[in-house]
């Protein structure tokens, strides 16, 4: 495994075309594009990484499905009454199927699905008391405590997020947004401002693994259906392409990140800044790419 | 397995709302509604059913999965420059995205995918020829011979096939289809005409197997591929509903059976001909949840 | 002209259906809904009328033909690199065509648009100024004093603007607003708020007759094109059919007001609170209709 | 009058960039470019021509006026059950509309609306003769013998007409077309084939003038209506941009000619095989818009 993942990131860093780093984030455009890394932690418990695996990135909105496990926690199956769980087959901003769907968002795992899930978990509860739920939740999950949100980030996220107020406005339009747009952007923009290692990241995803050692934060029935959400719509309109590729469920982000889960055998993460076409990691979706082919936990057989 | 599948075809005969039979095809609107049927053909080699597993019925959208193994066979990666690997958003039929997409179906699932698909199958040979080597994959695939294709539901499909014919002559405005709409659709609605009854049709998914006894009739690889194709495309615009309830890749026809591959222990294959509204089996949907959760097959954990 | 008026205003007052009053703004909920006028200021410099034509109502979307004659004096027609000048195929407040047109609107009569239009003519004034400016603009086309802003109605609907304040948002995110969303729908939402009645309106409309009374505020070229704009964008998704059936070109408001211009002969006001499926005055259009076959007045022979 | 003309036609003549031949057709492609004519038939009988007023082409779409006028004879009013009277926001041949409001069109004048009234006008006769019959209407309307359906252009659209067929099937299986899609494909083909000469066209206009010495073949309220549709759909997705620049209703066809009445005032035509980006003549439309503006025979004012 350790021999594959140096393979993998001596590949990755020789790379010439690295994607495009999202630059429509100020804050995020500042960010090295030459950076790589991956981690793997197995089912038994073992970490391996190669490349920059300790150098903190924005998750971004990996963090929709940390705070998808929160709102399920909160008001279980009731979340599927304001928000689908079909891939939406356009791309990850689109206000198109909202308006002909009449506010309710086609998945969680879209902008404004995530919105929807995200003004769930807060509830009635303050911005600060639902950070800091989810961060202590990640930080469970990795059994990690040096993780933290970038308040600077967040702050420039938040000043660019017209098209979210958009997405926020219209479906408060429709009564599916309980609390105030700004309430709610605000929470949002935070939440994908969280910042882990590669380490990190691998290490958290096991709270989805259904293994004896895996943290049990949510049921196995949970696990395995956020696994089939982040499958079908893990990584917006580039998710088939994903599935026919890699074979495994993901979740990717912005910031050039993407968690992986191969049930029964481990949590991956891969983190490369530069995007393609779909907005998800170019490096890391080939590095992935790789990775399922040479390990064979290709959930396809 | 016996018992379980007993108790699924008994449940099924108890259920009070089936559903409702696909009326758009004229001899299609003929099946009795009250039959159910469910086969599996494990890894191993043993074979399972309960229910009417040895009553033919019309496998529709089932065939459009061997067709995609043939067309592959035939032009190999190629065929992607002609139809995408994207779950649509839309209904089976749409013509939406087409439009926006420039003739280049979302993926070989939906209607116009599958059109284009027959079209690279059927390449220059004769409709005849095209249909004989399907029939001769599909009876190899599943080691049995009598299977055939109903001329008189043929026929009733031509005769209502507007809307197919309305998507095959729009790729075919956009350059996406060679040959005559006519001879495409005419091969179309004759494949999906095949009859199978559910022992034969859960044998046949056996070459989506990647175990010691499948018959190698596509390359690992491949499998993997199609595999994840039906989990994220599968079914139309319920495929991330299925794959969130049943957790295992399938395609569904609108005779009402459903066929559904677990990599690396059977292949599944279920018939009630009540439809819900995605237009995917009704109490087969149904069966394959209870199946899955109790045999814990699937591939999210 | 006299009779005619007396004769329409008599058969609104009898008319079974109603249409259905706006509910969707509080304040303007709560108008009576059996009210209806109708005034008709000639090209020589009479006024006629008939009903309640000297009841305010709010004029609403009525305003963006003063707005856009405005905007126009200050930017010219580099308005419309801003805003298109076609019919949207779409309702008042669709988001859908916004996509595909990157943030740029269909016509300056929809809300997109209007906003975009408010946006110019607010360029870096005050909100206060623009729309001292707008009454300004609105006395002198009339040449009545007693016009005002009704503060309860801009504060209600300034409440319920969730679905404007997306369309700011998500042209914003396209570069396509320069103010802030909050400043363009408080003017937005003020210019809506005046109040007129059927009088003072028909009196406002003669800014677009090119006769030689009329007031002299516009040019006769954008005179003529702004009346071109109301004939093929001025009732939204209905303006084909108010073309068809009244055949002069006119602007609607969701107050039940009608301004229509008749080149050559006169200005027309109607009002009636209830609403269409398409949100324009119900017993407007049919009295429209009416007068339109019985004077002759159609500019289409 | 004359003297404009000349003028207008110098002027076409010097033109640089003088739009690009529909080359989707092959027969209509071998046009020369460079030709250019307009004619103008006074309300009083007068007929101005300059160019190469008296060569003879491909009317197109200009045909679904006549059409249209033919199919309200015969079903009146009923026909608007069947297609609307909206303009459509999008292309002339688009299909995303027809899925939306289930099978009915947005108007006659694009393609699908086209296709409804030529099934409509078919009725149960035959191809050749309802082709007869609007031929002997034409002849009529101009007073004009020579005026014939070229059979090379005919032949030539109905192997090209693929996306047209896509329509007329998808309509089909909505139950919105009577005769069999070949029938009706046949028939719209060859009225588009129609040739006429600027004069024939000016002078075949006037039954839409509702002046002393017009023609009678339709009534005073349906030539209003039938300019009212021109008014608002007769340019596609530019119609907007028509009625803005030019200000009098119109219908183009993509053999580069365009009709347009001037109530009370004349009838013109004008022809230049060139087309702009709405696939409308270029040279005619800027034609169309001095002849406007000098003559001030808008009727907008």
């Amino acid at each position: 495994m350790q021999d594959l993942l140096e393979d993998i990131a001596a590949r990755a860093l020789g790379a010439e075309d690295r994607g495009k780093v999202a630059d429509y984030i100020p804050e995020l455009a500042k960010v090295d594009p030459d950076q790589f890394a991956i981690s793997v932690s197995t089912a038994d418990g073992q970490l391996f990484s190669a490349g920059d695996a300790r150098t903190p990135f924005s998750i971004q909105s990996i963090s929709k499905v940390f705070v998808l496990a929160l709102a399920l926690g909160q008001v279980g199956e009731a979340l599927w009454r304001r928000v689908g769980r079909e891939p939406s087959g356009q791309s990850f901003d689109s206000i198109l199927l909202l308006e002909r769907e009449k506010g309710i968002p086609r998945n969680p795992f879209i902008n404004a699905g995530a919105l929807v899930t995200t003004d769930t978990f807060l509830g009635s509860a303050s911005p600060r008391e639902a950070l800091g739920a989810l961060i202590r939740f990640v930080r469970a999950a990795s059994d990690q405590d040096d993780i933290h949100i970038n308040e600077a980030v967040a702050k420039s996220e938040l000043e660019t997020a017209h098209r979210n107020f958009a997405l926020a406005h219209y479906m408060r339009s429709h009564g599916n947004l309980l609390n105030n747009p700004d309430l709610v952007l605000g929470t949002y923009c935070h939440q994908c401002a969280i910042e882990m290692t590669c380490e990190q990241l691998a290490l958290a995803g096991r709270f989805l693994l259904d293994t004896a050692g895996a943290p049990s934060l949510v049921s196995r029935e949970r696990k395995r259906r956020i696994n089939a959400l982040m499958m079908t719509c893990g990584h917006y309109d580039g998710s088939g392409d994903f599935a026919f590729r890699v074979g495994l469920p993901g979740k990717s982000g912005v910031g050039g990140g993407i968690l992986v889960i191969a049930p029964g055998r481990g949590s991956v993460a891969v983190w490369s800044p530069g995007l393609n076409s779909y907005g998800n990691s170019k490096l890391g979706t080939e590095a992935m790419e790789i990775f399922a082919r040479e390990t064979g936990w290709s959930i396809f057989g």
